[in-house]
C-alpha cells in the first residue's frame, strides 16, 4: 500500500497549481509540455495523487524552478 | 505506465546509501525507522524503484536532512 502524508501531498498540489497559474499555463498546456495527462495534472492539483521523484523533476523543469527551490516552497507551505 | 528518469532515480539511490552509512544504520534499521520494508530499501538503492513525494520526506527526516538539502544532494550527483 502506497504510503501517503496526506498534509505534504495536500502542500503540494497548492504549490503546483500555484506555480502553474504563474506561469500562465492551462492544465493542458502543462499536461503537454511535462508529457503528462491534463487528468493526472488535476489529480495531483487536487491532491489525489502524489508525485514519484521522476514527475517532481519533471514539473520543476517545465515550471522553470529548481528542484530544491520547489521542495522548500512546499515545505514552507506545509509549515503555514 | 510509470515515468522513470532512470539517471535521477540512480543518483537518489547513491545519496540515500551514502546518507544511511553516514549515519551508520544498515537497511534494516533505516526501514524500521521509516515503517518501510528492508526488501524495498534495497529496491530503492539499487535503482529498481523510485520514491514519491511521501518516501523522500520520510527517508529524510529519519536521515536527518533537510527535504530541499536531499534534492539538491541528488541534483549534484546527477550532474558529477
Amino acid at each position: 500500500m502506497e504510503r501517503t502524508n496526506a498534509k505534504l501531498i495536500k502542500a503540494f498540489a497548492k504549490v503546483l497549481k500555484r506555480r502553474r497559474r504563474a506561469a500562465g499555463l492551462s492544465q493542458e498546456e502543462l499536461a503537454f509540455r511535462s508529457e503528462l495527462s491534463p487528468s493526472y495534472i488535476s489529480l495531483l492539483e487536487t491532491a489525489n495523487r502524489q508525485p514519484t521523484l521522476t514527475v517532481l523533476a519533471e514539473l520543476a523543469d517545465r515550471l522553470d524552478v529548481g528542484l530544491p527551490e520547489l521542495l522548500a516552497e512546499i515545505i514552507a507551505e506545509l509549515n503555514e
